[in-house]
């Protein structure tokens, strides 16, 4: 109700796009009343001279309290002994789960119908361990690592959510016929999972063949989930096939129920202060954020606002084709509302 | 010249439909008077007693001494510790490139126009190493393996091979923003090679991006070079931008000049014996193979028989919605050399 006390989450702007298109999102949520009181930090490569800190303890705490948050994009620090600030929020904040739903947005034509699919990431571990080294000149590695718990967890989060969302079929991806142990540890864990939730179909489907199929005939996939890597790839895919990365949301998930909700595109500096950015993908991130909140009737109204929006296609961003400047497409969605 | 002495080439058939897609093959060649030899092996999983063999030495010796041959799908023995015979033959034979061409074929269509694009995959180290072990218990690694020799090897192969085809880009394919120093090895090494090619343009692109940008518009692409699983991945998802892996061919390239064309699809048991395969993917890389051996009158004679009646749609197999024996569709490429 409105006079109950607002909810606090954190908002990480990020860089380049990220301030007009949070901004976009606040002035959203607040004609929406949703009962939000946002918690601003800045983390990105713009650093403060006296802390000299891409990302403060402050910014790490904030996540932690609220245990809900919404980032913009964040550019990778240049320079030696930089990882990318997103990996590095993973890492802290042991965002185990990165969930992608992709889906294709009415009345915006790409070559794709009917696309309906959620991607769901294991986010902490695979081929991201960070660990490389130099055999001998000339002869580098890399290791992935694969553990149980982390495979365990990731599946069960992928059929709850199939479970609660009433979706149908979970698709465990993977290359276990070259990586036998690691991938295989992987399925197995899966299996394990799947054998809690017969009223959901669950099929093992070999990465390359997964892409294969994902460009003939999308609808043949409902709930996908798979290690780092392989989802780093299909999730970027799934996207291409209703218009990019620009208009799908993204929410991370970590231990204890946090959620950091965020826009997976570039920081575009390119295009940064002209008021040209499309909102859209951090936008529908904040309404998973909302979903994860059970604030289902805001998160409903934002989401068909938007839709709608971009479906009439008066206000377009540039990326869209459109000519509406980041502010109209904004005030054309609170018209919706 | 018709007098000359034939061309030695090996040809494994396969399992599954191999047999009757190669019969296809040999017919078609036949016809059009291409003066190739075959040499026929039996390489897959039906076993003879005797010998206790999947792959026999004299199979391989074939293949080293006409240094070309053609091979249909082999499925990968069942049962523990036997690997892919198509791997077997990639580390046996040292087959360090796989080409695969992917274009879209005249009449048949799919939701792109006009894809003309060619992946070159590193075939032999990478995420293929077969390293894998248990740290502890639920904890499995696998190691990924990036040599500057065999990434060298493969980009001179994918530069020469973009200079001799006319072709003006090659994009090299990576994840080296995580992994910096395998596949920054890897991007070192193509960019070496690329200083030697002032006339083509070079650049990189993330894999995840790069699957984005592939299936919003490939024609954003040319040759592309990469690590190895990048490649099984890449090649998937291109083939099937054009219909998929029945349609497309590849072959493998050796160290002196050793190619192995090969279909890349299934060995489909369930139709196996019944006179509906395709053997398009089989006859397209029995072409690579001609041109590799520098037979280009053949090869464009045998191609063009072969899309001109796929695109008059008359005869068609069954994996492309017609109604068409193995045997009638071999006919009617016969009927259009
Ligand atoms: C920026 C990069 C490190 C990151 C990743 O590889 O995970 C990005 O591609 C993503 O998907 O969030
Ligand atoms: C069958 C499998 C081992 C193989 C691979 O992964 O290389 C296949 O996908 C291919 O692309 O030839």
């Amino acid at each position: 109700s409105a006079s109950s006390t607002p909810i606090r989450a954190t908002l990480f702007p990020g860089d380049g796009i990220g301030p007009e298109i949070a901004e976009s999102v606040k002035k959203i949520f607040k004609a929406a009343d949703v009962p939000i009181e946002w918690e601003e930090h800045y983390v990105g490569t713009e650093v403060d001279p006296r802390t000299r800190s891409f990302l403060t303890w402050e910014s790490l705490e904030s996540v932690r309290q609220n245990r809900v948050g919404l980032k913009g994009p964040m550019a990778t620090p240049i320079g030696k002994g930089h990882r990318s600030l997103n990996l590095t929020l993973r890492k802290e904040l042991n965002l185990y789960a990165n969930v992608r739903p992709c889906y294709s947005l009415p009345g915006y034509k790409t070559r794709y119908d009917n696309v309906n699919l959620i991607t769901i990431r294991e986010n902490t571990e695979g081929e991201y361990s960070g660990l490389e080294h130099q055999v001998v000149r000339g002869v580098v590695e890399s290791l992935k690592v694969i553990t149980r718990q982390a495979s365990l967890r990731v599946a069960e989060y992928a059929f709850h959510y199939a479970k609660v969302h009433g979706r149908e079929r979970v698709s465990a991806i993977h290359k276990a016929n070259i990586m036998q142990k690691t991938d295989g540890l992987f399925l197995k864990c899966c299996r394990e999972v799947a054998e809690k939730y017969p009223e959901i179909t669950y099929e093992e489907v070999v990465i390359d063949n997964c892409c294969m199929m994902l460009v003939k005939n999308p609808a043949l996939f409902d709930v996908l989930v798979m290690p780092n890597l392989y989802g780093d790839i299909i999730s970027d895919l799934c996207a291409g096939l209703v218009g990019g990365l620009g208009l799908t949301p993204s929410c991370n998930i970590g231990e204890g129920g946090i959620a950091l909700a965020e826009a997976v595109h570039g920081s575009a500096p390119d295009i940064a202060g002209k008021n040209l950015a499309n909102p859209t993908a951090l936008l529908l991130s904040g309404v998973s954020m909302l979903r994860h909140l059970d604030l289902h009737d805001k998160a409903d109204k934002i989401q068909n606002a938007i839709l709608t929006t971009i479906a009439e296609g008066k206000y377009r961003t540039a990326d869209l084709g459109g000519k509406a400047k980041t502010t109209e497409f904004t005030n054309a969605i609170i018209d919706h509302l």
